[in-house]
């Protein structure tokens, strides 16, 4: 393994305060950014050249679902009740540890090859171990909970009970947390309050603070289920969820997307995190977030892919992308400018993590999250400006090398910590098998 | 150059009639395809294995701007008066025939590597034949039109007399309308009702049906553009074209976002084209075009993206899953499925050209404009439905090889027609100088 990496001749995309873009070399020792300047003349195991290349923070998505790569393609087009009923819930009930090391490796394949370095994610309520340890040899810095639902109107085989459910995430929590020289996190991760019961919910909220751990649930998706939250707790989802304790700058809400002037200034008030997932509230029929909105009312905002059954692709040049062009349908071309998009995608996500300490820009004595992306391609020139080609010409394929933790982990599109031909195997295999245990067919 | 070629062991989606997909072979001789079966045995002087890789008709484009390439990322977050009169016109006002040459091969070059295979394009007021020869040479398969604008709040650089703008599109048309073997085609391309006299209009309409031609223009993209045409002609837009003769199969109308209802009915009752520019739209800020309804009306539909200037990409998978997850957006997730999809990008693509009977779909005696794309990518596995795949999760770099009039102009990512590194250092060069002309700083 490397331990120093020298990065030269790069447009740098600091993504830090000032938004500095600076043309030099980027040093990497011991994990760790150790100097950004013209020039060094440093002896390092490894030299990437960045000529023609941006370099810039590793991209950070704060909502995915890893076991839901395998269900790519096999839900599409479906109203959101059949999605759920007919192919989600039922794929991720059969799930093996098997199936899970698959579509985890997949989705972490397809992750660093589009420059995603880390990850909130929303797993199913089993195997998430094996989530864990697939993070963990792969190299991906992931924030891991493990899905909860103790309610009654869960599908049985997806069932749990309050205490086991708990119990499984403490559990989880122990011996996860913090593993891999702090490179994996665990946290507690309700689905949502439709699937969830009060007391689940409360303890979770208790749980969260006591061991200052992330919560990472989904909120405000879907209208059914505000009025489904409203009906049975006489309140809106997110003040719901409030009054439970569950909102602070430690609570990530996914999608958003129905919210009244209250939720929105709940959110504001306790700096509580949402992830926005523009593709897949659009795949859906969710809805617009309203994202300029809650940025001008200082909303703690990033971005995520959500799961492969409801995007198709994990893929933050896409969300980056389709972010910024939904704002401008609602509001006019003028809002949420490229560069306010790449913060999302960067520094913003890491404050959702609660690691804008370690990564999401590069400064240095940062933690070495780093990528290079390639702009010498007939779809990016004329680079006019470096921040827009990366928001909206740049895709998902022009990353040639991704660094996590100072390691590298993709060089020149070759995944150095997966075999991609044996993960696409896998996944080929393991799909096929999950389908015929759900009683899917596509 | 290749007089025949085997494309073996591919998922064939032939996008004929009755959706057909095929697991086999393609034979291609002479610029048609010759045969489609399996286990082809044929002596061919190429062949190319697409194992793991769906092979489909090129992709058709109804609404570029090859001029506009050498913009990507020069008129971002900007309002449409701003983009148009602080960028767009005095960039097009800058251009030489280097410059439009640098821009139509950079265009080009990123539409074969994207398995666009054929364009609708609208170029600038002057040096069109430049494109055209670009066109030739570099095997694309075009329908050019020489913008004419001829009203007098038109910026004098740009602005043309009536006799002059006509003249010149009239010598284009005898130059290039069915050049280098019926490939090239040319059409009348005024470029908007707010830019071109009642007289100059009237006139490309008798002209275009004298000599069977298409034109090519803008309408309804943005609620500015129809007062001011309401205001002066007491016509909606679509109406005041109509009254014309502007309307019927050999018209295609970019963008139609704002229409009233019998402006539909319009376009239904005279068969005229829809351009729709997904991208463009929004980052423009210009609407949603009600895409769902134009079709239930059976008006037809096909796909652009637009300029470079506006999208940033001239990628038709983007514009294929935008358009997608646009209409979900407004009438829920079972709304344009992936087959219809993919029928917008490539027969009605055809279809709006008038060459709905050349290509546009795999069949026998058709031309060969047939792309290789490779599905075996983390991004893209399990393969779970193909034309899922190819419109939710694929991207342009997954286009292997492409064909296009039985010549193959990219094989296995490598441009065979242009030089990928002197077309990406001249657009470089061509538009620094450009914007210095043009006194556009970025």
């Amino acid at each position: 393994m490397a331990k120093s990496i020298l990065i030269k001749h790069g447009t740098i995309v600091t993504m830090d305060q000032d938004g500095s873009v600076i043309r030099g070399d980027l040093l990497i020792r011991d994990g760790r950014i150790a100097s950004i300047g013209k020039n060094l003349k440093e002896t390092t195991d490894e030299i990437v050249d960045a000529s023609g290349c941006a370099v810039l923070p590793g991209l950070v998505q704060s909502h995915i679902h890893l076991c839901q790569t395998l269900f790519r393609g096999a839900a599409d087009d479906l109203s959101l009740i059949d999605w759920l009923k007919k192919r989600i819930w039922p794929m991720e009930a059969a799930h093996t540890t098997q199936s899970i090391r698959a579509a985890a490796q997949l989705g972490i394949a397809e992750l660093i090859k589009g420059g995603t370095t880390c990850g909130l994610t929303m797993e199913t309520v089993r195997h998430t171990e094996e989530v864990f340890r697939v993070v963990e040899e792969t190299g991906f810095r992931a924030t891991v909970g493990k899905c909860m639902m103790d309610k009654n109107d869960v599908p049985p085989d997806l069932r749990e009970n309050t205490v086991d459910s708990i119990r499984e995430s403490l559990k989880l929590f122990d011996e996860w947390h913090g593993k891999a020289g702090d490179r994996i996190h665990c946290c507690f991760a309700p689905r949502f309050a439709v699937s969830c019961t009060r007391e689940l919910l409360t303890e979770v909220s208790t749980l969260a603070k006591k061991h200052r751990a992330i919560i990472h649930t989904h909120a405000s998706e879907n209208r059914n289920e505000c009025e489904m939250v409203e009906s049975e707790t006489g309140m809106r989802n997110v003040a719901y969820l409030d009054s439970l304790g569950i909102a602070g700058s430690h609570v990530v809400l996914a999608h958003c997307i129905h919210l009244d002037p209250e939720e929105m200034e709940t959110l504001t008030q306790t700096k509580t995190n949402v992830a926005h997932c523009p593709s897949s509230n659009l795949k859906l029929g969710s809805g617009l977030a309203r994202i300029t909105e809650m940025l001008a009312r200082r909303i703690p905002v990033s971005l995520g892919a959500d799961g492969a059954a409801c995007n198709n692709r994990l893929d933050m040049f896409t969300e980056m992308r389709t972010a910024a062009l939904l704002q401008k349908l609602a509001h006019g071309p003028e809002v949420l400018p490229a560069a306010r998009v790449l913060r999302l995608a960067t520094i913003d996500g890491a404050g959702a993590l609660g690691l804008e300490q370690e990564i999401g820009s590069l400064e240095v004595g940062k933690r070495a999250d780093v990528i290079v992306v390639d702009l010498n391609n007939a779809h990016a020139v004329p680079v006019n400006d470096v921040v827009s080609t990366l928001v909206y010409s740049a895709q998902s394929s022009d990353v040639q090398t991704t660094i996590i933790d100072g390691e590298l982990v993709m060089r020149d599109r070759k995944l150095l910590t997966l075999n991609e031909e044996s993960v696409i195997d896998d996944a080929d295999r393991e799909a096929k098998a999950l389908m015929d245990r759900a009683g899917v067919s596509v």
